[in-house]
């Protein structure tokens, strides 16, 4: 079979011409358009009838052989390789064209395509969970960062379990600032804390076992929970968070017998209670009388301005079965992705080899870098100067809800963190926050933190990273849709 | 009750005194042995027992107050709060202290905790997968970070697709390298190869799904469809890598129907095999016959050093079942942790959603330098130096392994990528490495590579990463064990 006219191709003059004659000869192949078995002319012909060198036409045609398209008939010339196989990309004859589709996906990729995409929006004031990015201390970073830049030995492969320097700098911190009893052996550094709960999520939880959460609470924590489809369960909550007596007293948790309990006893999210010694210590004790381990999200217990936060659950007793887990997203800033785990000693190596198996090593020089600016005091340092400029935003937004907005509308107020949540009675929130957002102001809609009906509406304002004047205009935004 | 003596507290003079006496007293009150309803003195006989100023007992008197640890009665003094639990700490009381541990484990955890923990080693010279790191560009790169630095939008939380300028350079650098026809919209950005198989498995794979692997194959890949408790298939090979014929007739394949395949057509990890074009044709033909997921690992096709490396599966065809991924980890260094997927258009969603679930967001200033670093026409000239780098390696290594060792050790030999496999036939080649590691040379034992009984032993050298003279040093050794 001699081959039809190449006149037809067309090169684009800025690309190199031998990718664009070999990308061209190999979908006529692939397209059947040359079948095989067909002769090609001679590559003086082809270069002729191109109007290229010979040079080009021979080096791809040496490249096509080495892949198996063309081969060379001695004394013959050069055909299209016989022994592919016929029309691969003729819609007609290929098979998945008949079928109409891919394979399919698992039972739970099914369920995510059906679940809806939130959108990524992008940060504006006001948007939760956003830390004052302009404060951040970029030289300091820069200087420690370029003593580190070259160094071969944070170029390679980490272990799973995190840069060593870096779990024993946060071992200290960690035991100084929040009473976590823990040696770095039993840090686990995670990508953020997204992937930390997703570990915890599938090395301690089967399918279908029962998770007890807050209501409203973190979304990310449910979203880890369902990918290892588990049964939420919705936990008794009170104005300091989880209610322990309301829980030993509830049907549903004691017929499911939660495997696992997520909470956020420093600085409930997105509510703000906070649960005092006796509750964590009855709620320790509840853990252990149900075997069921405890998630302590530690999220942003650094920014508490009038006491310091209560110690850690994790610390208050031994032997218990709490895994502790933070981030440097708050106090460092969100991009970094990185986060911790403080594992019970006997859980170590399960959480080291889960990482191997899930993928999610941090890079290298940025758990180097952290360390050496928790080492020199720099963190604990930028730590202090957040807080009280924090503080400073906390007062000022609080001033400004309780006076400019009228009653009901009121902050549920917590000294703490780096959000207010504010509780207005019967307002369709989504909309609310939408309409905020075309107005240049983020929020999250109270509703959206909660399992099943919410029973409060309202807004979370991110104020940490808002100007004065942005609090004022975001306020009066605010007051002006109400 | 009165409070037994304060007098055996100990106080270490390098940390603060309050963060001391705060700690002592929460654990006397959780140890028990200061119990619920314990009358305290007052501050002054406080301080003036522990011999430090009234001011700082005071300090910690209200911060236990505000955690709940402590409660005034009016007129009557300070008192360990009456609705604490007892004594929370004593081994002899405490639930799980009585059952012996802690809740359990899911069955994936209990699967890895019985499997062995691989030692974490050093690079050492012909560790498998690492690049050349002394030659990277570090100046280039930190000029082009420097930019970037500080910029406040690449401080947030990124979309979970990934930064969009690096899928733009992506999109168009494997267009034009590698064939790979796909739009900016279909790329994924992933923490390095292993979160890019572990989503593969969660969203395609049902547990106990077949799921065809090569024998021997990759590690990470057959761990993260473990980690998805799906069955592995071992698939027929030959020179070439996978033997598509073989697989057409065997009965194992046709009986389990595997829902996918995970293969290396490009360089066959770790033998080094190239699947033709004509193979790779009617692997295509295969998958859509069977309807099965195809994972095209396009691991280090960057460096093929005497044809151009053939075009990827991927692009051969349209509306094929396969997923492509590639990663940064041997074109610019592993510690960046940077992979990526290109997906069809109509899995797009559930792989943004599966990450949203999963974690593993990957941070905004290295997608930003990668982006630049593509974009300037960097990545190219390192690549393009890089080959030639490699090559010499790949001949000087191979030359030395012809003429230095015994037949019928003999490289396995394919003119590609950053490491040599050796035969060595019915050697304990798992022994052999430690050997040669105790003499300061890395290597891994080609055994580890299989799914099953081995039916070939030998080792796998990266020569990547070595100088001239450890490439003679560590083949002297090698014939020194032999």
């Amino acid at each position: 079979m001699e081959a039809p006219s190449f006149s037809s191709f067309e090169f684009d003059t800025n690309r190199p011409l031998q990718t664009q004659l070999q990308h061209q000869l190999t979908q006529w192949i692939c397209s059947g358009r040359l079948p095989p078995g067909t002769r090609l002319p001679s590559s003086r012909r082809l270069a002729a009838e191109l109007s290229i060198s010979r040079n080009t036409v021979t080096i791809v045609l040496e490249q096509l052989k080495s892949e198996g398209f063309l081969q060379s008939i001695q004394g013959k010339g050069v055909y299209v390789a016989a022994d592919l196989p016929q029309n691969i990309n003729r819609p007609s004859t290929v098979h998945w064209h008949n079928r109409g589709g891919l394979p399919e996906l698992s039972a739970f990729g099914q369920t995510l395509n059906k679940t809806p995409l939130l959108e990524h929006s992008e940060i504006l004031p006001f948007t939760p969970g956003i830390p004052d990015l302009s404060s951040f201390p970029h030289k300091t970073w820069l200087q420690i960062q370029r003593r580190h830049q070259d160094r071969i030995n944070l170029m390679g492969y980490d272990g799973n379990q995190g840069y060593e320097p870096l779990r024993e700098s946060l071992a200290e911190y960690l035991k100084l600032s929040r009473g976590v009893l823990c040696k770095p052996a039993q840090i686990i550094i995670t990508q953020g804390a997204q992937q930390a709960i997703s570990l915890c999520a599938q090395l301690l939880l089967n399918e279908g076992d029962s998770v007890l959460v807050e209501n409203p609470g973190y979304m990310g924590a449910r979203k880890a929970f369902l990918a290892r489809r588990a049964k939420l369960i919705s936990c008794p909550m009170n104005d300091n968070g989880v209610d322990i007596d309301a829980m030993q007293r509830d049907h549903i948790i004691a017929q499911t017998s939660p495997k696992l309990m997520y909470v956020t006893p420093t600085h409930q999210y997105p509510l703000g209670g906070i649960l005092t010694a006796s509750q964590r210590l009855k709620l320790l004790d509840w853990a252990a009388t149900h075997n069921t381990w405890l998630i302590e999200d530690d999220y942003d217990s650094e920014f508490h301005y009038f006491h310091k936060p209560i110690a850690a659950l994790q610390g208050m007793a031994e032997q218990t079965p709490v895994i502790y887990m933070g981030s440097f997203s708050k106090t460092l800033y969100p991009a970094l992705r990185l986060g911790y785990l403080v594992v019970p000693e006997a859980l170590v190596k399960v959480f080291v080899q889960g990482k191997s198996f899930m993928g999610g090593e941090s890079p290298l020089l940025t758990q180097a870098v952290v360390a050496d600016f928790i080492n020199e005091g720099h963190f604990v340092r930028h730590l202090r100067k957040m807080r009280l400029l924090y503080q400073a935003k906390w007062q000022h937004l609080n001033h400004l809800l309780n006076h400019q907005l009228k009653k009901p509308v009121r902050p549920i107020q917590q000294s703490a963190g780096m959000h207010l949540a504010i509780e207005i009675p019967g307002v369709d929130d989504q909309k609310l926050k939408q309409n905020l957002q075309q107005k240049g102001f983020g929020s999250s809609a109270l509703s959206s933190y909660y399992n099943d009906q919410p029973t409060k509406t309202g807004l979370v304002l991110g104020f940490a990273n808002t100007t004065r004047y942005q609090r004022e205009a975001g306020i009066e935004a605010l007051k002006s849709l109400l």
